[in-house]
């Protein structure tokens, strides 16, 4: 009998492993995602180095995450809920004897599913600044920015909410990141395009607005695509766990929400897109989609299908609005629309959790939105600052005029078909 | 005892949700294939296009499986054989006693797990759609037909099948759907094709039929391979169960003969397109997988691996033979083939059942195919009549010759790659 | 008591099965990411007919370790340890009876799950042959060759190491094939390489060499990360098991190391090429992405987090010496680097292994590697010779300045994209 019990806690032991592996493993794929939106959305001349930019954030995200970014992120017990203290490197996984002998409190996955599962997060937040930042900042800049976000900034406020510190004790509440994950990397990247400036030719000294169309639609496409594949795998993961009739069900719901937002946010952005300029602009439906994700992060386990579908139906309009508003009124120049579609929505994402989740109060969401926003715009806007001080964040304007591609990776994207260049 | 017994049947229903939700993500990945496919088979001027139907209408027929669709098709007991019945929106989910206690027809996996599999298959049969109408027709008048399809018509004819309607009872037998997804989608393309007309410069007054390549073959390319990796889940997810032995067994199988059927339909394809044209046609290839896939989706579980491998290269042979046929001897323009990938060869993948499943019949095989064909083509018919009727389905000729990116959307999908248009 | 036995050993024989069918499922997308990744680094004028290759081989693959080769790696018991001897078809999976009563060796996960899983790993060996050969190949040459691969060289070596042979017999440790798979690939194709001379204007006659850039790096960029993802289940599947706690544990700590080795090797890689060219040269970050995942595949168990991180670094900087002292010093022409990649870093990744696993010795790892490489060597070198005679392996002068896509394929991968040519 004993046996039987301890056979069956080890499958389920298993089977959450597996489950946190697989969807972690479509949030990596995400990576690609972001890679082929943003090498779709600059113009060809930038896109080897955009390109470059996500494969080594990726990596550096992935590293600076296991030497202490992990650590700081889930300190343990007996911390300050403030300052959760840097410790270094990866632990060993759970012993046989704890998960059979454990009783309410024993781990039921393995620590290192968890860590490859957050660590994929980090990447998210950081493949967001990428997009915004484009077609002209320096590149090493950029990845000197990605190794103290990544290994600092993010952490901190992740243990905030994720790792029991003072915003999750205050009742904020964010299920799988719309604050903790997309706030943070629009909120980083806005530090950076303040500091930066808008592209060369994007407003005219007449207060004109210049469209700078993307190179490559498919490519965009794709990695829309991509996204709301891996979202399955970002929302789904966070429930933590599915070996039970209730977790398994909830698991369910959150593919379903994941899956309506997306669709109401692609149909509402579109709609919206169509009565604004009178015709069915593609990358608003893009864009649209991937509000209608963020929108739903922050809960997606309970609303009803039918209220996913508005949450991210008001999501792709908000987005359509904010990109507007950015660029012609704010003049941010954002080349993906990032900021909108990971900052703006990501505010309606966790404001929205007060429209099913009985849990959740208003001042309690609008206290971790200032939180993580004052703390990412503050340390971020620092960070940049000493990077530009110290090595520059800009092109030179003639590198700016010839493309990234050659200036810092000294290749092109499409060598073939840009003979007219 | 009754504890453990508990544990083990709670862990296979998570599972088995699990499984569900898995195979799911894969068959929605399948819509950035047909999406791929699609956009790399097409001019360059309509790329943008045939991106933003493919995002919509996925998003379209979740919404209204959603709404209605799934209601229809899986209406509960107790209602005609013929008519299921209108009812909306989706229920809860099981609850632990019905599962755990429910003895021999207790629910083994999650209701939305089943609903978030299902819905991600009416998304496929609007996506065969998409391709066949493509670069002439009016992008709304496909997102009114889209609503129809995935709403109403649909979701019928798989109540008859699927839902344990006549055709069910008759005996039909269609394990994945060759018949109810694929040869459903091609039949609603061929009505609306009749309606719509060939593109301008595709058939010559002489009498000459004339090649237009598409523009992007590395993504046709891709899409065939997101849509041969979507297929396992497409057929291993319609095992709907995968937690004891022979249950397993039978997935592994599903995934076997999946994978074999493509590989020997790609093989044939090109090996007839050799002899026939002289040439190794890659397009030929990419269709002769796709026609594999479909040629083993009616039956997946009782051929042996060398006999899926067959009935995947009869399908290779038979679509280069029907797409030329279609386009030469008929003059049915059909960009993308998928008339003959989807509907040729469903109705060979639903006769090829007999070959390996004895309780199949050919009179019930035929009985399926022609109320299924009938239903769809007469349904689709008037829909797309009221449609034209309504707003019009083709474009005019002027946007036809600049292309429907510009016309439809608004911009370019690669604004820097065609300075010689 | 019996019954709950029997369920939860079949739940476990279940989930390791579904684990397989998954992993595999990510390996078979592989495929896809070597497509792309080869596409996008060869000139567009062959892009169509690699294209072709890729997808033909991967169903030869398929139908040849189906027919023979499986049978051949894993002849069952009591044959010789150098000759399997060979045997046809694929046999039926495991009895209910045999699993629930088969005690210690019961079987644990279904027979066709194991093939799945293999067969995507041959078209793996296979697809580092083609890149190597890309753009003066004929067609029809690579896919006669494919036939011998797949079907016999391949299984003979995989036979002596995973199927029990004397390989593995001599203590020599492969844990998912940096040797088996990747070596394997990597000495094909250089045995090809030699027989087949370099591209037409890539050395000339005065010693000089070209840079001959590929036409599309943003596909280049997704064929990687296609690659990195479709690892997890190349490393994460070959644990074989994932039921109990310390195989979940072990199936996370593969993920992480996986993950970690490839993120080390792709910013080695981009440092060193800053400091050699002076510039962050993204082909070679890409390389140093799949180097790392090579440099991890012969051992991703027994490294920490943090040694994973390093051992990829080291792959990443040996591929970028390796790709330049190939191309510069030996003059072999490898368009893609695959056997910088594959070949080199695969024996980097084997004598890794006597960093962390005490089972290792440098002589059986040194062994392993000589047999195997002899073995693939010669065989392949005869194969490719034999092929050379009777059908001829280069396409003529003509057809390699005009480009496969027309010669071979009979259209063009990008007919409106090139209008220069």
């Amino acid at each position: 009998m004993e046996q039987l019990a301890s056979d069956i806690t080890q499958t389920k032991y298993a089977l959450d492993t597996f489950y946190f592996l697989v969807m972690g493993a479509f949030v990596m794929w995400m990576a690609a995602g972001f890679s082929m939106l943003e090498a779709g959305l600059v113009r060809s001349k930038n896109t080897a180095e955009i390109l470059t930019k996500n494969i080594i954030l990726y990596s550096i995200a992935c590293v600076m995450y296991m030497l202490m970014g992990y650590n700081i992120m889930y300190p343990g017990d007996g911390v300050s809920s403030f300052w959760p203290g840097i410790a270094f490197g990866l632990g060993g996984d759970n012993a046989v004897a704890d998960v059979v002998g454990g009783g309410e409190d024993a781990p039921y996955y393995s620590t290192l599913s968890d860590f490859f599962f957050q660590v994929v997060f980090v990447a998210t937040a950081m493949s967001i600044v990428s997009g915004a930042v484009a077609e002209r900042m320096k590149l090493w800049a950029f990845f000197a920015f990605a190794v103290v976000l990544t290994g600092f900034i993010y952490p901190m406020q992740g243990y905030w909410k994720w790792g029991g510190g003072f915003l999750d004790q205050a009742g904020f509440l964010d299920f799988a990141g719309s604050g903790v994950v997309h706030m943070t990397g629009a909120t980083a990247a806005l530090a950076g395009v303040i500091l930066l400036g808008a592209r060369k030719g994007k407003y005219g000294k007449d207060g004109s607005v210049n469209a700078i169309p993307g190179a490559n639609l498919p490519l965009a496409t794709l990695g829309t695509f991509i996204l709301w594949l891996g979202w399955f795998g970002f929302n789904g993961g966070s429930e933590l766990k599915v070996s039970d009739v209730g977790e398994a069900n909830a698991v369910a719901m959150i593919f379903v929400n994941t899956n309506m937002a997306a669709a109401g946010g692609a149909i509402m952005a579109l709609i919206v897109a169509r009565f604004w300029f009178g015709k069915a602009d593609l990358t608003m439906a893009l864009n649209g989609a991937l509000a209608g994700l963020v929108s739903i992060t922050a809960e997606p386990l309970t609303p009803s299908p039918e209220l996913a579908t508005l949450i991210g139906a008001i999501g792709g309009a908000l987005v359509v609005i904010s990109i507007i508003t950015m660029d012609k009124t704010f003049k941010i120049d954002d080349p993906v629309g990032a900021i909108s579609v990971h900052g703006v929505v990501g505010i309606w994402g966790l404001l929205a959790v007060c429209l099913s989740n009985p849990d959740a109060t208003l001042s309690a969401q609008l206290f971790g939105i200032g939180v993580i926003f004052a703390w990412v715009f503050i340390t971020s806007f620092i960070v940049w600052a000493i990077v530009k001080a110290v090595m520059g964040i800009r092109v030179s304007e003639e590198e700016e005029y010839e493309g990234l591609d050659v200036g810092e990776c000294g290749l092109e994207a499409y060598p073939e078909f840009t003979p007219g260049k």
